[in-house]
């Protein structure tokens, strides 16, 4: 089975497909753009939600749900808003089909034309703010915290699978309140949630910063970001929360009358991870033999292959296996017993390895009889017998060595990617040579930055935060700068 | 507050609304026919959903994501189910838009048109079963259990608030089996799953049943349904439950080698519940002064309201109600302490009655000296004295008499309004003067089934499973039948 996948030095954008596919995450679908998400992968998307929900609600915030169309005239109400996202988005312009009464079978009924069309949500500031002016009247309705888990129509010309897809799942919280002070908390609190959730479980350093005019969302007045890095050294942006100042309460007339009874607009932040998220992980962490699971994140943090000949054999493991799943259970650890016949060890081996379970382990007659079983840890492919007696705590404690291990193996990878650089040449050479980051100074004009991306396809992924001053020159123009920024080719 | 709720005895439908509106339950959205789930109303959703899932889960189920968008060409495949769906659809034509040029703003981009319009999915047996087709080789690949949670699309001309929306959310299973015999008894499953959840958890009885070849969906072989009485007698469907033989599998030519190496066609099953629950448990429940929530769904279960003048009680109370609120919560009852000081107690009793919060404590100062607390239960709205202490396990008990009470009050009435008819002019009577179901004799042909349709508004919901036979004539033409059909307006 692992044979089946490309090597990343082969052709590290076929290995990714491969690994999504055969790896059972996502597949095709029969519509440009769109995936399927399979179970396997959709597990893994719920233990995301899961974890993130909850961190959601514990600082306050409450699900909800909104329309899927906007109406076209919302769209052009801001506009910044409008200029990011009119060029690739889905139009629903009738209502009804219709038999071709010339024979040509199911065709567009003409008669049902919309009065207005409608977009297929590709986010949903507009439809929301357009909400909140009628449930917003006092600072009394404020703060109003709340997000929704749904799906978001972008027509992507060229896709990849996770990556960039015409249809995706994600999550946007969108808040209002009464101060900018308590807005701009709200966007940066998001960012932490975002970045301890990247990094503490899905085992993935980032750095945290804040994108330029150019790379800002459409309609923000800040964005904040978390960058990471793949293993081809490219930068992949893995959330987002953006600072809205009164952008979209002015273009929606949304006002409050404050404590001291004067009438002010609202000020907002909106925040969103997305299923991309699930294509970072892959790209992060897996190897040439198939993915790898961080496993506070895995669908299955453990499974457990019996290896026998006969029923007796079988019966003995069987008995003791048992035992060890219901112990792994009760310490909230998820575990397979994989006991089918339809398919040997080895292809088990095999297929568990390319799903990437963090935690294999083999007991066979033999073992039994020596009160141990082989277990097989996934970051390091290392394999030992271990003692059964205590090998439920055992085997927690590996899952989180496990974990540690796959964010110091990327935190390694990270720390030694982002490359100090001051003049152009030495730039273009590291982006060419090495990748990551490049930490470089910059005019500070997007003319520059948009120079920069057309000579070498880097663009500035952020500014950190708690950037410290520096006084120094551009690389490309040699003009004065105040502080370096992080140049990267991005996903 | 409950004053600006219409009665149900002067407009039964403006009460509904009201309740959902003034509830938090939903609101109406500027897209025709959309609406706005409210966090309220989310989290009752989000209730129903955890519990289902967990179900669907417990019975092998995965879940996944299939597209939001399916070809048009995919739903003529199968001719019955383009029929049933062609006609309410939202089309998707184009991928742009731009500024017109004529400076008549937003348009439509003329040269972004598809090759082929993309339907937003009404439901998706087509470009799921279309997926199968790559996934299903040999018997080794069944059944395949899956089941998505996602947003469709029905352009009802006539909406009503979570009844009828043209958007609802909801989950869809899709089942792919060997045999017919295993698809049939996924499909019954499926129904006692979904009756079981509607009658321990929404607290409102049920007949399961089967539909008649004309209320069938649209591609299926036997539709399986739950039926529901509303307080103003008319009945809703709350779940269905398909058969679909091999019609999908040969409109998708998904075929499989079976274990004695013979091709065949795989047999199917499809099932759903959606957000329509939700106006369920609002019509079957509540009463004039507002929503009354099952405490076993009740997004909040337990509030609790001080009475106090002045700091030191406020205090006294805050101290005794934190011990509370910590056993009610280790006891995983979900609890609310309101002590905000924007509103009065009498507003927040009428707010929480509105809401439907099954138990209401308030504790005030004179309460605190004499060691008890005022518990006011929902349902019955009676108010008891109760001792503070073993107040925790009090009150979990008494949210499982309310459930019980609930249930009991629905189930009484459902029984009430089951009426044995055997001639056509009590039939119209007593679906005017009483309503409830109808059970009367049928002579099984669609023609008498639409004109009994035409002239009274009821439909057959369900010819009830394990229906005792029992020859009669039909209630309309008097020709010979073999069994009693339940008739009923329904939502």
């Amino acid at each position: 089975m692992s044979k089946e996948i490309t090597s990343r030095s082969q052709d590290y954008s076929q290995w990714y497909n491969d690994l999504v596919i055969k790896g059972g995450l996502a597949d095709y679908s029969a519509v440009r753009g769109c995936m399927v998400i399979k179970p396997y992968g959709f597990a893994l998307w719920e233990n995301m939600q899961a974890i993130l929900d909850r961190k959601f609600k514990d600082t306050g915030h409450e699900n909800a749900y909104f329309p899927l169309f906007i109406p076209k005239s919302f769209l052009s109400k801001e506009a910044a808003h409008v200029e990011g996202f009119a060029k690739e988005c889905a139009v629903v312009t009738h209502y009804r089909l219709k038999n071709d009464p010339n024979g040509g079978g199911l065709i567009v009924d003409p008669e049902a034309k919309l009065e207005e069309e409608l977009i297929v949500r590709p986010t949903s500031e507009t439809i929301i703010w357009n909400t909140y002016k009628t449930w917003i009247q006092s600072y009394r309705d404020l703060p109003l915290l709340i997000n929704q888990w749904v799906n978001v129509v972008r027509w992507e010309m060229r896709t990849r699978l996770f990556l960039r897809t015409a249809e995706f799942l994600w999550q946007e919280g969108h808040t209002a309140h009464a101060t900018e002070q308590e807005a701009v908390a709200e966007a940066r609190q998001m960012l932490e949630i975002y970045a301890d959730f990247v990094e503490n479980y899905m085992a993935l350093p980032v750095v945290k910063g804040t994108k330029t005019a150019s790379e800002r969302f459409a309609g923000a007045v800040d964005t904040y970001c978390i960058e990471a890095l793949m293993q081809d050294g490219k930068a992949l942006q893995a959330g987002t929360s953006h600072f809205l100042g009164q952008n979209f309460a002015k273009a929606f007339e949304v006002q409050f009358l404050s404590k001291e009874n004067k009438l002010d607009f609202v000020w907002a932040t909106s925040w969103g991870v997305s299923t991309r998220m699930i294509g970072a992980l892959v790209m992060a962490h897996s190897d040439d033999s198939g993915l790898v699971m961080p496993p506070r994140i895995a669908p299955l943090q453990v499974v457990i292959v019996p290896i026998y000949k006969g029923d007796d054999q079988k019966l003995a493991i069987d008995e003791k296996v048992h035992g060890l799943v219901k112990e792994l259970k009760a310490s909230g650890i998820s575990v397979k017993y994989d006991d089918s016949d339809n398919n040997r060890p080895g292809w088990k081996f095999a297929e568990y390895e390319l799903k990437g379970v963090p935690v294999r382990v083999a007991i066979g007659a033999r073992d039994l009889q020596n009160g141990v079983a082989e277990v097989a840890r996934r970051d390091t492919k290392e394999k030992v017998s271990l003692p059964l007696e205590g090998l439920a705590s055992r085997i927690g404690e590996l899952l989180e060595e496990i974990q540690q291990n796959l964010f110091d193996r990327a935190k390694s990878y990270q720390q030694t990617h982002i490359t100090l650089v001051d003049d152009f040449d030495t730039f273009q050479k590291v982006l060419d040579e090495q990748g990551g980051f490049v930490s470089a100074h910059w005019d500070g004009t997007p003319e520059t930055e948009e120079k920069i991306k057309e000579i070498t396809k880097a663009t500035i992924r952020c500014i950190p935060l708690n950037n410290p001053p520096e006084a120094g020159i551009c690389v490309l123009t040699g003009k004065p700068s105040k502080e370096r920024v992080l140049f990267a080719r991005a996903y």
